[in-house]
């Protein structure tokens, strides 16, 4: 893309009410607009950031057999209190309104009870099971405080996975091949070397429910962890007998501030039942139904990025999940330029060509604060030292390629 | 994708409360679910034809040099104050709720006065224009009913478009290469020959806008047509001077019953000027911004190509739509089925593959309802005969090819 094209420009200043570093630096280089307090539009940088982050995470859940949906944000009443959770002393982020018939509705804030009651629909005996769904869903929860950026918005999108099952050993070793696919997902996002599987409280069904925590000082948790064990422990479930269990002592662990990026729990057949929700066995008999539910955060996945990677500079994304592979930056008017540009286009490179005019040192500030991962700088001097100039945003130091060596150094 | 995966399953019956088509036959073939009325969840073959819609929409939004980017739901009263369009008197759709400390907020049934906003942030000057964003959002509209199915929700997507321009000449320019635009997604979705772009009335600014009329027993609204002269009226501007300066007279017009899948609006710089968002020109001198907004109902459009191509059997998806390109069928358990389904995944041919263990005529009445554009069935008779059955949904005959022949067939 052209950059002269771009409709958003960078800013030196991001509001004055924005005090998480994630938001200031998404506004700045204009990847995002604050709407209000927790809500943000997507501008096309940071649409194409989060389209890259759900394409990995769609890979992932397609990859275990699970199908995607979308359900909606209004939801009836009736299929929240048939499991006590429409109460506003029960859940206390919910937005509500009325149709105009004065029927109460809500916006969703989860899904398991709308996918649940759905569900019903569908599987009415054993061999329907196991079904795996998943979304990527706009979730509206009216939070009381909202400072974190898009790391806890009262507007987000979250990627919900929903499994159900009959067979208790198959619905457990599909809650674990989800722990995996998760990590993949943190992995591929440039973040699994500090992102920790977390034990966490279960539910009248489970011991524990698993977290997914990333080590970052601009979390809003805290867990407790051992590197080398690769233990993560929650404070809520920080007890002698859990920690027996793991094989960690208290003295091993380190308590460090972390942000929650996923999380999986294990209903049992609890919420099914709750909902009336039954299926029948080869012999015809009623049975329970066993539920896991998975969540990502997709908006607060990139809030983490941004800020785990970014320098003084500015935001520095990994390859995997950067709005362009390539800045193409032309510091005078050259038909080479024009003509890498068009080869990389034509080659599927994701580019950005900065064809403003305007001086090198406002290219390379813009640059370094929109953090795209590769910087290639044509210029009458680089053409003169025998073509063009390339760096890495997280290095330091450039050097001369062929014009013709691009596309191999890029490999 | 293997049927016997697939957690949807076609019924009998829609549920009683559904009075339209495209509800009907779209609950029963498993591509939505009601969650309440005029709110629905898209299902993985739904969401497949919803994707296909916006793929092709995307393609012809970014012909026209316009961006992609995603607003909020969430919206802030003082935006809309600005217009006076947050008075329930005004906008009679408005869903709205309250934020922990009292503060009204909106849910966005439309996305003017929010994207106006935030463009103050980024076009200062005349340089920075013409600027064209567009979304794809989820709408939520409190409709006093909501009985066209998906054609007109609470809850539904559209795509909306925005232009901003300083030059007037430049922005009516636009303005009609939107009509281009549409006129090609209507086309390219199957759409072309019965939709019309529409006089209606306009603003303070233009005599008229225009729409994007269906003709369907299923729509809402009644237009004027001559077809020979490919001439559309909307009642509201059925006047002699209208027709005069059209070049055709009331008697050559007939009434016909039509839904609305797009329309084209001039602000003019009426919005703009409302919402004191100015610019500077060549000289620094104030000057007024001129603003064009353009819808495509997508959730409605899949709802009209679902009404208008089904037959007494089921739906019929046109090829550029369909979920599926190819409903591949079994009727015995045999390899060559399954190495024809390995080998159109391989050459990423788009198949549902029927490999559930149920009846021919099972199988043959969901193929029909589900109204993939090509089925093939193989069967012991079909190799005895010397290859496969294929069949296009929307034609009676089939006929026998061999199985090397299937991919030249499809072409």
């Amino acid at each position: 893309m052209r950059q002269s094209q771009l409709f958003t420009k960078t800013q030196k200043n991001a509001p004055k009410d924005e005090v998480s570093l994630n938001a200031q630096l998404l506004i700045r280089a204009g990847f995002i607009n604050k709407e209000m307090a927790g809500v943000y539009a997507y501008l096309p940088l940071g649409l194409r950031v989060i389209e890259k982050i759900k394409e990995i995470i769609r890979e992932e859940m397609n990859a275990i057999c699970s199908q995607e949906i979308i359900m909606s944000s209004l939801q009836p009443k009736e299929v929240w209190q048939s499991t006590g959770r429409w109460d506003d002393k029960v859940v206390d982020v919910w937005f509500k309104s009325k149709l105009k018939n004065e029927t109460e509705v809500g916006f969703g804030w989860s899904h398991e009870e709308p996918i649940t009651e759905m569900m019903k629909r569908f599987l009415v005996s054993y061999k329907d099971f196991p079904v795996y769904v998943y979304q990527f869903q706009t979730k509206l929860r009216n939070e009381l405080r909202a400072k974190s950026g898009i790391m806890r918005g009262r507007e987000f999108v979250m990627k919900d996975l929903y499994s159900y099952d009959t067979d208790e050993k198959r619905h457990l070793k599909f809650y674990e091949s989800v722990k995996n696919s998760y990590m993949n997902v943190f992995k591929r996002v440039g973040l699994g070397d500090i992102t920790y599987v977390t034990f966490a409280a279960g539910g009248a069904f489970t011991k524990y429910s698993h977290e997914f925590q990333t080590v970052t000082e601009a979390g809003e948790d805290f867990i407790y962890i051992n590197k080398e064990k690769n233990i993560a422990v929650n404070e809520e479930v920080l007890e002698d007998s859990v920690l027996k269990e793991l094989g960690v002592s208290k003295n091993e662990l380190t308590k460090v501030k972390s942000a929650e990026v996923g999380n999986i729990f294990n209903f049992g057949t609890s919420k099914c039942d709750d909902m009336n929700f039954f299926t029948t066995n080869e012999e015809g008999k009623k049975i329970s139904i066993y539920l896991g539910s998975y969540g990502i955060g997709v908006t607060r996945l990139m809030g983490v990025i941004a800020d785990h990677f970014a320098d003084e500079k500015g935001l520095v994304w990994p390859e995997t999940v950067a709005p362009f592979q390539i800045h193409l930056i032309s510091l005078s008017k050259n038909e080479e330029a024009q003509n890498i540009y068009d080869d990389l286009v034509k080659n599927d490179v994701e580019a950005l060509y900065d064809d403003r005019e305007i001086s090198a040192g406002e290219k390379f500030a813009d640059s370094d604060l929109i953090g795209i991962p590769y910087r290639i700088v044509i210029s009458k001097k680089s053409l003169e030292n025998g073509g063009v100039e390339i760096k890495k945003r997280n290095e330091k130091e450039s050097k001369i390629i062929k014009i013709e060596d691009i596309a191999r150094e890029l490999k």
